[in-house]
């Protein structure tokens, strides 16, 4: 018996989380094991309903579940909130709370895909197979901020800041990564001008040291959003922090063709995990069964395989993706000609008998 | 006559920086007006000569200059040096002491060049002209950082801090030059998170009742990261901070195929300007006549424009470059089947001959 906390948060949260529980169901029946659900209020709907953008015992009872399976949080209608009240607060507080600190984000290329992509064929045709490793509670997400008036200017700042164990524990995750891959590390920093930078590069060179059957390079963040867009097929792991974590892995998305089906998974230390699908709430198609599920339902076979050591059924799962987009179903967002159109709910239901 | 501070700087600067006097040359006689080069050394080159990026007697020679026309700074070589005594630090003092806090990267798609965009043809084709507007001497770069020792663990930190007053300039100069374009000015910041980031969002929101003809959006970075892959056509306009408009000014120039073409002017109040190719130093190809030198005679026909108000000199020049590529010529970075190939000097020279 595994006990999930289940946020399904604002916008399409709802919709895509309802459709992985049945995915997670039919592995229930065909594994043999059984998963308890705790459902938790976090983000826009937490602050409508009790004004904060999750309860401090809400977050208790998260942190007592083996993993927390994450729709989306946030939307347009409470963006004019102060910043301590904003539904992302929720994700930050997850995160920070259940000491996530490695978020791994896959951007895979579908064969079935391609034609998805808003890159050219001869560059889509190398493949792009990318795994960004994102330092997730640290840097200027978690830093000293604030704001004040200063000889009567308004001035308000954040804090980039890194220690060397943060960034050892993170590059130890890539490289054990990269290991299970490609073999090849690329960290990403700004160190020709960032202090922080500089100790990160220095504390990877010096994991490094660990694996040398793994490659490593450095980038500059610039040239890395131009070399992303040039030939993703250079890369395999990309280790960063969390802001440029936060822009390349939604680069790195975009160019693989549909941020609709690309999941994550944020772990700290054993077991614990937050799964999440990369995409946000689009409040503009909620509630109208357009939504793809797929990314939320790749994050929970995630959880199966990090948290709960499940490969199996996590294996079972990412096929039954595969079968479906084989057999030519879409969703809106990845739908091209000649394919067949589906909504959430059949989208879900086709995965579902895949397993 | 205008006194131009020249500063060829490293690896492939002074081969551009020759081709871009020679075009100012063939201005000065045609259109009646004269030149003073005062030549600085800076960078890697001013390391290795007297062991700093650039003396101080030098940066008060540049700032005597009406303008300053720099090649690139930078390169391995000088890598490994702490980050005080690092080439791009030239870059820093200059931007800084010419209190140059506007710049301008335009990233614009040639007919001619469609086919070396990354991009497919049905994005291209909706056509891609933007101009970055990037906050130059402010954010992260220029706040306070520094490295400590705290409970035995090293940390490093740079503060990203902007003031209402340094927002404020920025996001007119934005607003001023939508207005001369397409009247769309999109302001990127990470809002949701960072403190600075609000007071940069308010602060623009602000400006904007000073140009109600002006459609004004927001976007979040990572969003902006894919939106310039997903469609640029949707962008005029893009005014950012220092740190975010590093990446997103490199990302936008990749999209439109090649770096060698984008030039940039940094300006302060008043005419004063630094003017450079947005491309590095590209050591691999250096001293080969291989680099494409259009970046570096873009950014001198912007230093006509805006430090010269020679704006028919300016106009003569970027006719002078289209009418080189409509007759096929081509430097090794542009080329593609068909095309003359030529080296750096060649395409100079013809750039001249067309004024
Ligand atoms: C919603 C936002 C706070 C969040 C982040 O910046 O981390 C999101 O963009 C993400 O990448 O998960
Ligand atoms: C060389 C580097 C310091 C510089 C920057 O980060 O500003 C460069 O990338 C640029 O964009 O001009």
């Amino acid at each position: 018996m595994h006990r999930i906390a289940v946020i399904p948060g604002d916008g399409i949260g709802p919709e895509v989380i309802e459709q992985a529980l049945l995915v997670l169901d039919k592995v229930s029946s065909k594994f043999g094991v059984k998963f308890e659900y705790i459902f938790v209020d976090a983000g826009g709907c937490a602050i409508d309903k009790y004004g904060v953008p999750i309860r401090d015992e809400d977050l208790e009872l998260v942190k007592k579940c083996e993993a927390t399976l994450l729709g989306a949080v946030g939307g347009p209608k409470w963006d004019g909130l102060p910043g301590n009240l904003r539904p992302e607060q929720a994700l930050l507080k997850l995160r920070g709370g259940l000491k996530v600190y490695a978020n791994l984000r896959p951007a895979v290329l579908y064969d079935e895909l391609k034609d998805s992509s808003p890159l050219k064929k001869e560059i889509v045709s190398r493949g792009i197979d990318i795994l960004v490793v994102r330092e997730l509670i640290g840097g200027m997400y978690f830093g000293p901020k604030g704001r004040e008036v200063k000889d009567g200017d308004e001035v308000a700042y954040d804090t980039e800041v890194y220690s060397k164990s943060e960034v050892r524990r993170i590059a130890k995750v890539a490289f054990e990564a990269a290991r299970k891959r490609r073999k090849k590390v690329t960290s990403v920093d700004k160190s020709n001008i960032l202090e922080s930078s500089r100790l990160w590069r220095e504390t990877v060179e010096e994991v490094a040291k660990d694996y040398p059957d793994v490659a490593l390079n450095h980038m500059y963040v610039d040239n890395a959003s131009m070399q992303l867009v040039k030939d993703p097929s250079q890369f395999d792991v990309i280790l960063t922090s969390n802001m440029f974590g936060d822009i390349l892995s939604d680069e790195a998305s975009m160019i693989v063709g549909s941020i609709g089906m690309l999941a994550s998974a944020s772990l700290g230390e054993g077991r614990v995990g937050l799964y999440e699908p990369i995409h946000g709430t689009a409040p503009d198609i909620a509630g109208q069964d357009l939504a793809n599920p797929i990314a939320t339902i790749l994050s929970a076979a995630m959880m199966l395989r990090y948290s709960f050591d499940m490969e199996d059924a996590a294996k079972a799962i990412e096929n039954a993706v595969k079968i479906a987009l084989k057999e030519g179903y879409r969703t809106r967002d990845i739908y091209t000609e000649n394919c067949k159109l589906v909504g959430t709910k059949q989208m879900g239901k086709i995965i579902c008998e895949n397993i």
